[in-house]
């Protein structure tokens, strides 16, 4: 695997869930894997979850971190090519990314998007040059559009707790304060298309999510006949992508309760978090057993140490 | 050892010390007790002395550290229950610890008290909830009224340079320009009074500390009383409690001189560091043969990998 | 070796360049060198390169690193004797760097100059102090005025890619948006002095360098006649000396272009990054195989192993 960006990056979904699984099952079998290579986690926006998670991952394949929060104003990073460098930016991308990849085996990548130009954020500017630049291979920490690390922690999740072969999953929209990307939405959505589930999307009209994730889905503004026979709901707030990056609709009437969760088939939780408590989701559904949002968080150990292997089996 | 937070979590302070006795003598030991384990460390708050110690005699172990910087904006923590998080908090301490423990075996938490609401501070509700929610052993980097690792180190190194079976050791607030916590002092006396020493705290009026720590000690407003025939003395500035968070005073007299020293039977200067010269304490004494306060420092190595090794002793 | 901060610290430079030839080729030939020894790397300004590559080093000889990112406002350190400390300053260096060497083996200080008092930032107060109170061998990521891990670098790269036994090396200065510090070319200067090239170093009237760097050196303010028949070009901003930390002249004439590469004998363009493009140097030029700014970022990596390298013998 030379990059880990998108579900299209990945040849075999059945083969890496197996993986993935043995991962799981045994964390500690493939000790040695990432002996003597360095992976490198360029953060150029905050991470909890995600830099503990990859970090651990490397741990458990034998693998070196190396640690690189470059917090925005700390890194102004041009990504045009052609223009003077007499403004902000100290350096270009080429540069920056290419000399990380002459550090580092493998290199991840957060950037988030600026939810300011629909285009430039889902050109994927900043990862794609990261991509190109670096010359090694790259693993997605989540960009302006997708979040894979956690798109294919829930489906393990999901696998793990599916009480049918082919259950019914239901992503649904609910609101929040604040403006958020339209990334874990899309990540998950390409995702569960490839997956053995019954996947539903439900939200508010005006967030629409971009055609070349939800073409072929089925896609309702009703959430309650969403919810209805639902085994897993997938709660999560994303802005507009029409009217790019606004907030158009603060329903909280979309938030996930105990009588929402009544409508599902004995339904499981899920939120990538982190989740405001009685915003997004009640404290009753998210301190329910029906609450499997610790299961996911402790899976983006798994998705990792998965896709960092393939990565170091492709290098060896 | 499930939580390390304060002297009441140690059940045989003899043992503890008679191991850190051991580690001190002989620091890689126990080389391989902590393989394969992780060990996060969390700052809420600022550290240097802590982050690194406490990272050495993780490596001492064998273990691996993840350390994540969470300045207080970076992360936005709610600790109150069944409120509606449309606020500035973005996570609950439920979720946040909940998926660190999820990702390590040994949490470390840095957190220092706010200095306005002294109930909240004093209930110890973020470190109380961080050990609760993460479901993995807990030592304290420092808490709202609490320094156990520093206090540790402090014994530590008491009991290396005694030059008699019980010395006397005096406790005294100095003055400073910033308003200070409370919890160096508190531990210190709480670790002492379980110790083979005679204690004695001195500071102005205004400054005593809670009852649950001074209880039972010998406390008086005469620093040079207090002096007189000391071995060991060990300044440090604390706002007041009883007017919470407040400087009440800011008499320069406190300050340790040499004239002070001369008070003593020969008595070493300690302090936890950071220490402002000419204002804690003169340049004169804390240059002189007098000052162990580097000791201190190194035996934060020492007790940090006491702790650290008992408690993967009850985990293994 | 007790201390790498200045050409004048390498006790054999043809040797040191020996040891380095042979880590480029065989980067884990001392796998085991650091074992149990700690790398401490202290950052009062920010780093990429620096902090990766030498992370990377240490992991090559199996030593174990702790990095602090020691902000200016998050750190405060007093490099000032006999001063009363009741202002910004929270810590002495005397303890800061007393307690760091406690904890170990080797460290590094990255340090910029204000560029407002020159006597000070020339004197190296803050890394001397460092040196002196840590009291282990200290290793310079950048100071004041020299940079040496990178001025090294540069000469293990124009090793590499020398087409003559005795190549022409010019350093030239060009103009740039922001007031920058003379180290690069400081430390450039010194160590081509030492090393089998023709060094000319060329840049507008007011820029000299201090006389304690370029007494010797072929200076000149015409930088076509530096160029001419060149086999390495090095660019690089840096403020005024004469007029301290000035920008005196913003001539844009002075970028690298293929023009000004044509005057030199198929010169290799160089520069320590982060660069500037279209300021410093052109497109044309660092995207063409002329530029090695690549290899020289990568042979950081080598510089900071084989002086770790050397430390650690000297530690053993």
């Amino acid at each position: 695997m030379k990059r880990f960006t998108r579900i299209a990056d990945v040849a075999n979904l059945d083969a890496l869930l197996s993986e993935a699984m043995d991962y799981a099952a045994n964390p500690w079998r493939s000790a040695d894997l990432g002996r003597r290579r360095t992976l490198g986690l360029v953060f150029l926006n905050p991470s909890l979850r995600t830099r503990m998670s990859t970090q651990k991952a490397a741990q458990l394949l034998g693998m070196d971190t190396i640690v690189l929060n470059a917090g925005a104003d700390a890194w102004t990073i041009e990504t045009r090519d052609g223009v003077v460098m007499d403004g902000a930016a100290g350096e270009h991308m080429r540069e920056a990314a290419g000399v990380m990849g002459r550090y580092c085996d493998i290199l991840g990548l957060r950037t988030f998007p600026g939810l300011v130009d629909r285009d430039y954020d889902y050109a994927e500017t900043v990862l794609e040059q990261f991509v190109t630049y670096s010359g090694v291979p790259v693993i997605s920490l989540e960009s302006a559009t997708r979040h894979p690390l956690q798109s294919f922690a829930d489906l393990i999740t999901i696998m793990q707790h599916r009480p049918v072969v082919r259950p019914k999953v239901v992503l649904t929209w609910a609101a929040h304060p604040k403006a958020l990307p339209q990334a874990v939405p899309n990540s998950f959505v390409e995702w569960m298309k490839g997956a053995p589930v019954d996947l539903v999307v439900t939200h508010p009209e005006g967030y629409e999510l971009a055609d070349e994730f939800v073409s072929g889905v089925h896609v309702t503004h009703n959430q309650d006949e969403a919810l209805d026979g639902a085994h897993f709901v997938y709660a999560k707030n994303w802005s507009s992508y029409a009217d790019y990056g606004r907030i158009t609709n603060s329903d909280p009437s979309w938030q996930i309760t105990e009588a929402k969760m009544a409508l599902t088939n004995n339904g499981k939780f899920m939120h990538c978090l982190p989740v405001r408590r009685n915003v997004i989701v009640s404290d009753a559904v998210l301190d329910s057993p029906r609450s499997i949002v610790l299961d996911e968080a402790a899976n983006r150990v798994v998705s990792a140490q998965t896709v960092l292997a393939e990565m170091l089996k492709a290098l060896a």
